[in-house]
């Protein structure tokens, strides 16, 4: 693996320290921020997301906030997904496209109050748009990067760790849904959320200067379930079909093509960016569409900065987007966008690294 | 240093498997790409480019293309800067910014012909700001990200590679002016410019398939001045008094406190994004500045993820925003982004991972 250099550019999160402090061996950058990716043992790390509880450094899940009179109204016209029932407290998964139907990132969007919203986004800058369309539209509101800095519990005993830190309440916690709350005077926000389908919760911390206190509150709170540290892992989000944005998608890419269609809603109001876009889109079809991919072989394959060819009939008809190792299949398997002729069932191949792999196309999600 | 995992979310550049061959160590993320940042043999790297010539993977300095009948327009409201005498085949550096005069960008405007640009990016997405504001206002243009990557060679001997290359006619373009052109067959432009104040070009590669043919076509031109690899060198532009973007700038930065006063007109059109708060700024002055900090000490610094306070007279007046060891002063230096109140010559000190540093505040460049 190569070195990541440290630059000013690139910051750090309020729990860095505290990863560093639990072995963090690796990183990605995502939203200009480092996110930890591994603590050396990765067999150890799936099955502990799977069977216990995982604590995972997700503050690069940053908040773009928008906040005054005008706010419900621009979150309306950024979004494609009616939020009319959006009630606060309450969080909705929305696909955001720029005016030609294009997703630019895939929010989940808090409610805090009538005039506050948080989009706790994917790996693009929401600030930079959401602030051209508040100023060219004259709506009266800011937009800002709160000090706000999601860390998650995941897998099957998250439940009883936030149990045992918040109180019973948690377990009534609607998926999605959040309360604004405390933890020993550390002013957090309690979600039902998080980047797996392991079940689990994330505490939006509210004070960046108290990132090392919380991570290891919670650390002590899960000693008696074996909490350890993980991240967002990519055997689990893959074996369960979640999207990446950017890593799953292009700059064409629109949410019919990635399982999203049933996130927009074609009848919101005409003035909803994108929404005339994807109104034609939907009427023609789409000319791209994700399907899971199993590959033959037995070597576990390596994550990759590439995106690979898939042949099929001798011919390209796509790209396998992502590839790993599933330890529950025990076979490669990955995400391929692909023609929309190619079905559930075919034989395919995939051109990787000068190699190619025979492979049969599978629907979504894998498990 | 901690590893960077592999993730189809960053990029790979086209001259990412002839960096791999040169020996490449570690890389930056830049515009959700990688970046070398160094092939294993600091000193050497730096005076190659003081000395002779350095080839540089800058394929992360990303083109926004502006294409149509309104692209001139288009880029007019999104430069507080006077383009009027701009021609074609010439650059202009443009400090961008957003509605509130805050500094979005500081790109390299290429202008390509009267309806076709390009904005040579920093690191921060421009794509869609761009794509907001000509939608917003309805011009007729494209904004889209072209197959452009630029591969730069820097140092006093980079004009006699540059030459044997395309012909003796690169002595006589000028600094950031441009020509399209080919090298055996290899659509290019080649630009007078580069991110080191040591001279020197970049070779903007216009078909990806071709990175590492263009590389090593270069590779060998250069032989006989002893070319090698090497990236943006942070000693060498912190020397030189270059900014970064991100990484010296923060969400409130403008282009006065960053000493990018000299490219920001205050008299262009009233519809120019962000004019109106960059006349304002002006007419009030500026809270901070960018100053040098040269730092008391014999043990090179290394480069931090973080911002490291200063203090004057026991209080704290800013950031260290990047600290290197200076080969040429032999000393740790760096720039304060700093209360206005400060001046050159002030006694001060850094803050930096439980140490504290005495330093002194001088103008910049340092050389």
């Amino acid at each position: 693996m190569f070195g990541i250099t440290p630059s000013a550019r690139l910051r750090p999160s309020p729990y860095y320290e505290a990863t560093v402090a639990e072995g963090v061996r690796s990183f990605t950058t995502y939203n200009q921020m480092l996110m930890p990716t591994g603590y050396g043992h990765p067999d150890q790390e799936y099955w502990r997301l799977m069977n216990g509880v995982s604590q995972w450094d997700v503050a690069v899940e940053r908040q773009v906030q928008i906040d005054g009179p005008d706010a419900a109204e621009l979150v309306r016209i950024l979004s494609p997904r009616d939020l009319r029932k959006q009630v606060v407290g309450q969080g909705k998964y929305v696909p955001m496209c720029n005016h030609a139907g294009v997703l630019i990132n895939d929010p989940i969007l808090l409610k805090l109050s009538e005039n506050k919203f948080w989009f706790s986004i994917a790996d693009s800058n929401i600030w930079f748009w959401a602030q051209a369309i508040a100023a060219e539209r004259g709506l009266r509101v800011q937009v800002s990067e709160p000090d706000v800095s999601p860390l998650a519990l995941q897998g099957p005993r998250a439940v009883e760790v936030v149990e045992a830190l918040f109180g019973d309440w948690v377990r009534q916690l609607r998926y999605f849904w959040f309360r604004e709350t405390e933890l020993q005077g550390i002013p957090v926000v309690l979600a039902r959320s998080g980047w797996s389908k392991q079940g689990g919760y994330e505490i939006y911390l509210m004070d960046g200067s108290r990132g090392t206190e919380l991570w290891n509150l919670v650390r002590e709170a899960g000693r008696r379930w074996d909490i350890g540290p993980g991240n967002p892992n990519l055997c689990e989000r893959i074996e369960s079909g979640l999207l990446s944005y950017g890593g799953d998608t292009d700059g064409t890419t629109n949410p019919f093509e990635v399982r999203l269609g049933s996130y927009v809603d074609l009848g919101v109001a005409d003035d909803v960016i994108g929404i005339a876009a994807l109104r034609q889109i939907k009427a023609q079809g789409v000319a791209r569409r994700q399907l899971g991919v199993v590959m033959e072989g037995a070597a576990p394959t390596q994550p990759s900065f590439h995106w690979h060819p898939i042949h099929r009939d001798g011919r390209r008809v796509g790209h396998l987007t992502n590839g790993v190792w599933s330890y529950r299949l025990t076979r490669n398997i990955g995400f391929g966008l692909v023609s929309s002729e190619c079905e559930a069932g075919d034989a395919v191949s995939v051109h990787q690294a000068g190699k190619v792999i025979d492979a049969q196309l599978v629907e979504l999600p894998f498990l």
